[in-house]
């Protein structure tokens, strides 16, 4: 049976930031189960007669993830190649591991294959690091909406380091609040729109004034929200094309 | 002037994992300056008559940094495009910024193409996803080994959420006592070599037992070491191919 199901992560926004492999495997897709925050681009890739359905999850609109799961076993099932393609990497917070779980349980292969992480690349993109010898020997990656719509709790906010907030536009203020718990309001904060695209927004800021920057510039999903000295580096790094 | 710099992460092992974007540039080189964790076959891709330099660096080598910073900005002045092809992702505990931020000041371009980490692509492969709905809203990213040779200390490492050590086996017994300070004992931990490689060897234990499990085994680096609860999911997704 050559039935299978692959997660691909297509990467942060630049169709070229997909991997080598992960583009082989689209490439011979029969069946190709997208997100809405992949690089359009690379549905071109695709062979003409690979059928591509799309499953764009809004915000919360978790419902459907049964659904996903259901059509992937089913396509894998009538012996096609099945390519679930999602935005970033399939296990940073993208629920990939239910889509996987679900997929081995149904009896069925499953294999994951890495993507870049907007966490680290829409950083970097904008002149960024997430570590630096000179100010954060580590960082922590946090979603600022969890399963259930909470925020996410101070506890996986560790004292040191840079911080990256994934999906944390939209509950800004209580966002604001927890990281103030563990920070110091005047650390240096990058708010990033669209990072890696040709639409990108970058916005420097402090801690205190986060929300206050995300309204003023009216700073939609998807961005990513970096909190740490690292973004003193920008100034050093950022002559890059 | 068409001399430039490129800083090239070339993914964490298996030589599929760099990026569209990375290969191309990798292929147009007239220079590659590579390190020693990089995947060899990827040097096969560059022109036959680019010049390659291995700078390989050895555990603690820093010394050699300078003399890399030099390297790319002399080749870059000779109107070369010079690739800078580094394990992992530039700005993940690369050094990166430090050879980006010389190149610049040097007068020079650089551009900054992202690679795949190994923080998160050697647990992915392993079964082990970094972000869980049900185990953990976040991840923390830490080496074990800092600029100075002193371990990490705790204040990087938050209460809730996975850990991933990178460059932690050689300082294993300071590295669990400093996660001990926060973490329960009994938290699952795996320890993965050569991950995303043939020659990748995976050991489940938990954190009281972590150091002892690398001694026994003759764990030798590179390894990427995880701790949490998401490791409790490696049954469920580790049917991969």
């Amino acid at each position: 049976m050559k039935g299978k199901v692959y997660l691909v992560g297509a990467g942060p926004g630049d169709p070229e930031l997909i991997t080598v492999k992960g583009l082989k495997i689209l490439e011979m897709a029969d069946v190709v189960v997208y997100d809405r925050l992949i690089p359009r681009e690379l549905l071109a890739k695709c062979k003409k007669e690979a059928e591509l359905i799309y499953v764009g999850k809004g915000v919360g609109e978790s419902e459907t993830q049964s659904e996903i799961n259901e059509i992937l076993v089913e396509k894998a099932k009538e012996d096609k190649v099945v390519v679930r393609l999602k935005g970033g990497d399939p296990y940073v917070f993208g629920r990939g591991e239910e889509e996987c779980s679900y997929v081995i349980e149904s009896g069925l292969e499953c294999e994951v294959v890495p993507g870049i992480t907007s966490a680290i690349a829409v950083p970097e993109y904008a002149g960024i690091p997430v570590t630096s010898r000179w100010y954060s020997s580590g960082f922590s990656v946090i979603t600022g909406t969890r399963a259930g719509g909470q925020v996410i709790d101070n506890d996986y906010i560790p004292k040191k380091g840079t911080i990256v907030v994934l999906m944390g536009v939209n509950r800004v203020e209580e966002l604001q609040k927890v990281l103030a718990e563990v920070r110091d309001p005047e650390t240096p904060v990058a708010v990033i729109q669209e990072g890696t695209t040709a639409s990108q927004r970058v916005f420097v800021t402090t801690l205190s004034k986060l929300s206050v920057t995300i309204k003023e510039n009216n700073v939609r999903s998807p961005a990513v929200i970096v909190v740490g000295e690292v973004i003193k580096l920008r100034n050093k790094l950022w002559k890059q094309s």
